[in-house]
């Protein structure tokens, strides 16, 4: 994005406490402090790296306000009360921009079933399908070329990006933001193993997305054998995760890039998984438990676990052993020496 | 899926062999026996459930010949030879009314070489892409936004979901079906080293998936380096799975979520890879195999291995690994004990 | 592909520096040395396959000036100095034959912005979406269904292949190549947690993708937070790999299928990144590192590192351990025993 403010429009954005230097920059990039150069703004999120900030060739810093130093010559502090919230309020108008608003209606190549119901004020882009009886919110906004399948309700205020599949029935409340590439209600990966094949189970459930759910790119949702797969309000999921057919996820939670979550698990409210963490199927994640990175789950975990490792451990205890595995090969030494010292008293007691 | 079945609706379809009780209710969902409400269909498909049916608020619930007990006022029992089959045909019948159908033709919207041969019972919705010299078989369904490239061939009853591509010169064989976002045929992934840069090898080879194929959204398919990367009949491969260029998967295999299988290795007949494994490349991975979710592989298998681990080990003895890594701490401290006895073993042997 | 060359196409092709032999046979596949039947190509790459040459049924092999052998009748050897470098000039005339260069023009279903500048020597394929602003280079071909979101910028000689998304701003630089269903800028995973929700971090950085970097199917790229994600000139990217927020990738990279990079982190030129491997963030994967894969990164990498394992170690030390793993079992019956003699010598001691 080719930012042009001048400090005074960041002021007038971030609106701070007090203000030291001044500077005629046009404010053209946002940087880290180390990196920033003539012409970006930057901010110390993070009280170590305050040595960076007399380093900084920012031309807009924003600081805490106990922070003591002084700008230097066309340099100008904005003093914040939480400098990484007024970054956010800055970046929030960029995106503002960066994503305006699109205006409502139906672009003349989409493709739109006369059974389907679309919102007056909802954005249908270019290349869009839309099957029959789905439904479309107030103010929703299909990017290009999504599909929307039979009877699928896409809630108010939500925004499609490009490539997006809503497969038939599928629900999604409102708010709900899906980036390039999502598949909603891929069916289940369910089979009977029948005189040597797999005779397929039918998928005749759906996907419920809850509010201000986002989900990142290419991330694939199974409908449910029957009954539903959900997601609840608030959660936010990753690229390239998959959610297989009868999962829950709970409310407010994290799932990093490339996470797998097995068929029938429920992943309970304010869970974290790490980036390519697994869990195994039919279990229960508890409320606010946390995986690192490339965890294997395969049992239960009580409310509050923070687990590591494939099949996890607590974390201390992974981490214990992570340790102690650089220490096997002396270990065996060690081993190796006792008993060599039991061989020779052996030795010495029989002469 | 909105449902409306009378009870006797259900029994026409799982021709049970006796009936107990009746209910007046519409069955409009199929929930577990522990989850259901008035208006549920429900099964007991596994006996260590047996004592849930009692408690069960199912208006209908399918039973084993076998079952003992009565069912509830305004509560019909239906006792069927195996429970989980007759639920399966439930489904099944759902199923056609989820997914009815679709009408013969070409919509007016899909871009179609000339030179493409479409059956005349084949279906290709809105938005779709056949280059030149495709062919589409018989009942061949392209449900929207799908791509065929140039020369590639589509048999016969295959089912393309949204999104599909399918790139030059790859053939479905029949009853084919893809979930959305499936590539099948990108380019092998493949270089060679020349002063400093990485120069393409041509990947000038095809995809070949066989009959009853079904495949999982976003799942990936790379194109041999020459000759074909293939699938054979009746393996069901699920979502975000990479299969590269020149592997050779057998029949009736069982490929979980966002497995990754490496270049040129062959999967024999009815191995299972368990989610998110890895396959090395240039590997034999013998006849019915099983690899646990998380494995990676970087050597041949045995027919009939069960594999754990990363890199993998024969099941049991990863599994008795597991137990002893718990266990590790206390042999560290138990070493240390002994080396303590020997430090005053020795001593006292000198003194 | 279906060949159809002579022996003396194939000659005129590579050059070969003698020829032994002689077929009439027209050459219609490549084959490996083991599986070739009259009709195909075959080729000696390497020399620990030299027994195979004399029992190969290929027409034609290609095999190094050394090589001391006979062909049998209606078989021709072409000597050449590199035989894989001179099938990979076989294969890349095969190339142009499988992807004929596109005729320069837009396809008159694609829906373009008329604030979209496209050169004239561009093909932009079927049912493309071109936003405001956005810039398509000479030559550039976008084969069909393709986004390029508003004020994006595609090079010169790329190549997006069906179903690519190049989000608003993002910047391809020259001769990109880019399989189908990639997504280039989605969202950054960035959320502040207030108040018992997660915020979004506004993403209004983009992403950069040097020159002749290819990139695999469904890959997943995230615009920055501010400033750029970035790949260097020469990387080569397999399937299904995320490249989160303001990563920065070097130059001339492997990234194997499915690799996961978290944010900020930087991964130095000529890095090669194992399948399934996962690096954590803020990190810095020094130059010419190696990761096998399923590898767990959470550590800088010193340039030149090979390392395995998650969490890594170095490769040899990462091997040892799965060496001492195997022994774990005997291990601690060894200390068992141990004890049980440090047992019996306290009881002999005490009587």
């Amino acid at each position: 994005m080719q930012l042009a403010f001048s400090a005074a429009d960041i002021a007038a954005i971030v609106q701070p406490i007090s203000v030291k230097g001044a500077t005629a920059a046009t404010v053209r990039g946002i940087a880290a402090l180390s990196s920033a150069q003539a012409g970006d703004l930057s901010f110390l999120g993070n009280t170590k790296y305050k040595t960076e900030v007399a380093a900084s060739a920012a031309s807009v810093v924003l600081l805490p306000p106990d922070y003591v130093g002084e700008p230097k010559p066309d340099q100008q502090f904005l003093f914040v009360e939480k400098p990484s919230v007024a970054l956010a309020k800055v970046c929030s108008r960029i995106e503002q921009l960066l994503w305006p608003k699109p205006a409502p209606g139906i672009h003349p190549t989409a493709v739109i079933d006369p059974g389907a119901q679309i919102a007056a004020t909802a954005t249908v882009g270019p290349l869009c399908v839309i099957e029959a009886d789905a439904v479309i919110g107030e103010r929703a906004h299909l990017q290009a070329q999504v599909f929307i399948g039979r009877a699928a309700r896409v809630g108010a205020d939500c925004w499609l990006m490009p490539r997006v599949t809503v497969a038939t029935e599928c629900v999604l409340k409102d708010r709900v933001r899906l980036q390039p590439g999502v598949v909603v209600g891929s069916d289940g990966f369910g089979y009977e193993f029948v005189q040597g094949r797999h005779e397929k189970v039918p998928q005749v459930g759906n996907v419920v997305i809850g509010n201000d759910v986002e989900v990142g790119a290419n991330t694939t949702f199974d409908r449910a054998r029957f009954s539903h797969t959900t997601v609840g309000e608030g959660t936010k999921i990753d690229n390239l995760v998959q959610v297989a057919h009868n999962v829950v996820i709970g409310k407010h939670c994290l799932i990093c890039a490339q996470v797998g979550i097995s068929g029938s698990t429920t992943v309970e409210d304010y869970v974290v998984l790490g980036g390519q963490a697994g869990v195994a199927g039919h279990l229960t994640i508890g409320k606010g438990s946390k995986a690192d990175g490339q965890t294997g789950i395969n049992s239960d975990l009580a409310p509050g676990s923070f687990v590591k490792g494939s099949p996890c451990m607590p974390y201390n205890l992974e981490q214990r052993f992570n340790v102690l595995k650089k220490k096997l090969p002396d270990l065996f030494k060690r081993v190796d020496a006792l008993e060599g010292l039991a061989d020779s008293l052996k030795k010495s007691s029989a002469s």
